[in-house]
């Protein structure tokens, strides 16, 4: 028994989410359905990050464990090519120690969020970033997701359906900066909570958008209350673009 | 009547290029009709470029005339609401001079073009880079790129439908640059011939690929011979960048 660490890309538009669903098609369905394919075990997937269903990775990390020999890059070869036309890639693959564990072992996970922030409709970015068509003022949703770092209870960025048994997080980082017509938001933590992102994010367009003072974010931080959410950011703007895990520079 | 320049923004995917054409989808037709039901004119759209079916734009130039009065602005609003669900939308819509030509008054065009290079299949990128799976060497293909620069018989690098009366063309820059795992070819020039990208493009790929020496590339250019060329490169990659006028900075 082998157990192997992928890095995962994935375009998620096609995809129910990560995890297995029983209403339609999963990342982890996928990857499981190529490994099956390529090693003829019935292999079980586990990730670093639950996504939902439109979110995207640029480097979701991942672990399967397989019984027969293989070598790490020709197994990484043959995933790939039973993985199309799945828009699902596996861009790293190497052997990890018995009890290393894709989401247990996992000390750091960052994301990325895209915003489009222009009249035109979105064309080559569609499904790719959330389309904004009012002017955002990303200097000042940088300001005001300084009251978000650090640790706090994300009550009111956390989703109904949130299975964490605390809403006690420490966000780590959390920057807005715009470059020409896109405004990108980049976030680090040890782990968030379901919607955490997106709800961080829409409540930060408020703000950008003027309709929310930057104070407005912090209080609403403080009212521990999903009530007091501005705005949950579509799911098409997300990527998850890294897991850490100790011993990673 | 009032003329008006049109910056276009488009996925080349669903398309069979800009153009009309009688047996599919075209970026011509799908801007036509939109302005036909906006306007409620038979209207002519004309671009700075005939792009290939595939071939994808970033902000492609065209204009059109439009009988009764609109404001641009407007115009641009209504054009974005009725182009949807197709993937084109414009970025820019202005009001210019009756003898005002997008395509006889154009003075110069971009093009960048789009290489994924790495052993994994595209996923997010997938239709919009070519992916190249062999390790490139792009420093070898921008130091080959510079026979190309300047004034040449371009022949060896022109699709056999070209209908342009010359071969004879200026280029003004052509680079190769690495960023990660791109590859990004980068050309200006006031016109190309038909697949005149392309058949760079690819041509430079064997060179850094190690099939081609560097000075291959000027030998070819020197044989004048279409059977010289070295590979045309897909579509997938292309894009227009920008077309130039007179008096644009």
């Amino acid at each position: 028994m082998t157990r192997f660490a992928l890095t995962l890309e994935f375009d998620g538009g096609p995809f129910m989410g990560l995890q297995r669903q029983d209403h339609g098609p999963s990342v982890q369905q996928a990857v499981e359905e190529a490994a099956f394919r390529v090693t003829g075990e019935e292999v079980r997937m586990h990730a670093a990050g639950r996504t939902d269903s439109g979110v995207h990775a640029l480097g979701m990390v991942a672990h399967i464990e397989v019984d027969k020999p293989f070598d790490a890059f020709r197994l990484m070869e043959a995933l790939n090519h039973h993985l199309k036309p799945d828009p699902v890639a596996v861009l790293d693959c190497r052997v990890v120690a018995d009890d290393w564990h894709a989401r247990f072992s996992c000390i750091g996970r960052a994301y990325e969020y895209r915003i489009v922030n222009r009249r035109a409709p979105l064309t080559l970015d569609k499904g790719k970033a959330w389309a904004v068509t009012r002017p955002l003022d990303a200097e000042a949703m940088h300001r005001a997701a300084q009251a978000l770092v650090g640790l706090h209870d994300f009550t009111t960025f956390r989703s109904v359906h949130c299975q964490a048994q605390s809403p006690v997080k420490t966000l780590d980082s959390l920057t807005v900066s715009r470059a020409g017509e896109q405004v990108i938001v980049r976030t680090a933590a040890r782990s968030f909570l379901h919607h955490q992102v997106r709800s961080m994010v829409g409540t930060l367009a408020l703000v950008g958008l003027g309709q929310w003072a930057e104070d407005d974010v912090a209080a609403a931080l403080a009212a521990k209350d999903r009530a007091a959410l501005g705005l949950n950011a579509p799911p098409d703007g997300l990527y998850f673009v890294r897991a850490v895990y100790p011993g990673d520079e």
